[in-house]
């Protein structure tokens, strides 16, 4: 295909236009991602997750410039409806955003939560292939850590960043349960204003609790708007990296990322059969005869079934 | 089959055996709920639900023990984990609850809440359909309304009572946004507590918010555990009734509530035959090729819904 060609030699359009394509799910997109996957698994992903309001966007920001010092290419996914880098974005971050934006080694790409999150979780498995071909050496993927489908895009990352900032309080709390066991980085964002020291002690607090750490999550502090703490962060990244990579933990993350993707496409190809099924089938007329006992449920469901074999 | 006639006959011992059937997914369980939906569509269903100490149980004791003088057949399915009519029960609910356990006319079952969630709210389903069909007048599906899963089971009633009680505060503003929309009656229990007139009037304006209802929601006060205001409760369930009757509103909600069964009947059966496949099939060796870029996830996942296809 033209357009892998296009991908391969660092076109910016044709790399937008891959990603469209699978975020769209048009024709061929399958085929594009077959194509394109032996040129993949190059990239190292980082995931940048963290409460609204953390300051992510700047973090990522401040990121990608040093990574770019050391002439690195870099492909960032944000997923955050709030973010700069998304449309919904105030005119000044754009701004602060523009050396980056115009930077031909660098790729930005916001993706839509609207819609089924389980496509939004295939989407981005297809958007990092399609960097990962493009030819970045990292792939940031920004994404407000909330929902658990944001989790599920989060543990598609290599290195998962929890961006923290002083004085959330009660949201440390919550976080602990679930959140503290995906996050193999830790900054505290912000951490020039009051209570960053707290901060750092309870999630230190937190993170006591587990006695047998293989890696025990990094605690830095930084100030991202005014480029300070940066360097520290990237270094707790690289060490987690090189944590990884010496044991054959990114092996297993990497094949466990697979399998997930795997599963995903399955189910969003027979669910979107199935859909299709019902819209054309008068399956609707079927169902309105189970009211009055002429079929049963249950006998729907086979022909269903039969019927997404026979189509298939 | 025998158990059928015996279900038929109200055996309690069949109408047990017919349910763990459908909720292990035993052999023959399919055709089972096919032969006997002709006898369904009789029982009306209440889905109780609210938060956790309630006293949704005791509330449901009581509104069994009123259907009893008017000399309906109930069943109570119990999903609420915290029950006293589950297995974690205290012996004293468990004594308080007896009169009505050994009721001939009154059957009691809990479900499990472990495991797969889509399952539990597909056996649920099952269970319904078998209490109709042993004769019950009435259905009561007791649960704890807090996970999204708990309240898809609970939009599977005829008529939902939400339960409230007062000092809540904080979680009145959470149930606001999506628990209103499936309340159809609510009942603040434990009335004689402080706030019940404040937790009144703040359900009344929420409800206020909505201008065009074709049955506004009553609110009415009840103490359970000393059996007041259950007629009330009774009252405004069967005012509920008399609308849906009415207006076509009955046959729409059970008509929707078929087209869910029968959407997670089929999804469940391609879930468990994709689980076979990536268990009998090697599917983990061949997408460990995946990380030698031997083959790709996209053609794995074509390979799979091959195999589903094929096999079902």
């Amino acid at each position: 295909m033209e357009i892998i060609k296009s991908l391969l030699e660092g076109n910016k359009r044709a790399c937008a236009r891959a990603i469209s394509l699978i975020e769209n799910e048009e024709e061929g997109y399958l085929s594009l991602l077959k194509d394109i996957y032996k040129y993949t698994q190059n990239a190292y992903i980082i995931g940048i997750t963290g409460p609204p309001g953390a300051g992510k966007s700047t973090l990522t920001n401040q990121l990608v410039k040093a990574l770019r010092k050391e002439d690195k290419k870099v492909g960032i996914i944000a997923i955050d409806p709030t973010s700069p880098f998304t449309k919904g974005a105030i005119l000044g971050d754009r701004i602060r955003m523009s050396d980056i934006m115009l930077d031909k080694n660098v790729f930005i790409r916001s993706m839509g939560t609207r819609g089924h999150l389980g496509g939004l979780s295939k989407a981005t498995q297809g958007a990092i292939k399609v960097l990962d071909a493009f030819g970045c050496d990292y792939i940031i993927v920004e994404t407000v850590g909330v929902g658990q489908s944001e989790v599920d895009i989060v543990k598609s990352a290599d290195t998962t960043v929890m961006t923290m900032v002083p004085g959330l309080g009660d949201d440390i709390q919550a976080i602990k349960a679930g959140v503290m066991e995906i996050a193999d980085v830790f900054v505290i964002n912000k951490s020039d204003k009051d209570g960053a020291k707290k901060t750092y002690l309870e999630i230190q607090m937190a993170l006591d609790f587990k006695k047998d750490w293989d890696f025990r999550p990094p605690v830095s502090m930084a100030v991202a708007s005014e480029n300070k703490g940066i360097d520290e962060l990237l270094e707790n990244i690289k060490k987690h990296r090189k944590y990884l990579e010496e044991s054959k933990n990114l092996y297993n993350k990497r094949l466990e990322r697979n399998k997930i993707e795997i599963n995903e496409i399955v189910y969003r190809q027979i669910q979107r059969k199935i859909r299709y099924i019902q819209e054309t089938d008068h399956i609707e007329d079927l169902i309105k005869k189970t009211m009055t006992k002429e079929i049963d449920p249950y006998t729907i469901s086979e022909q269903i079934i039969q019927k997404i074999v026979k189509e298939m």
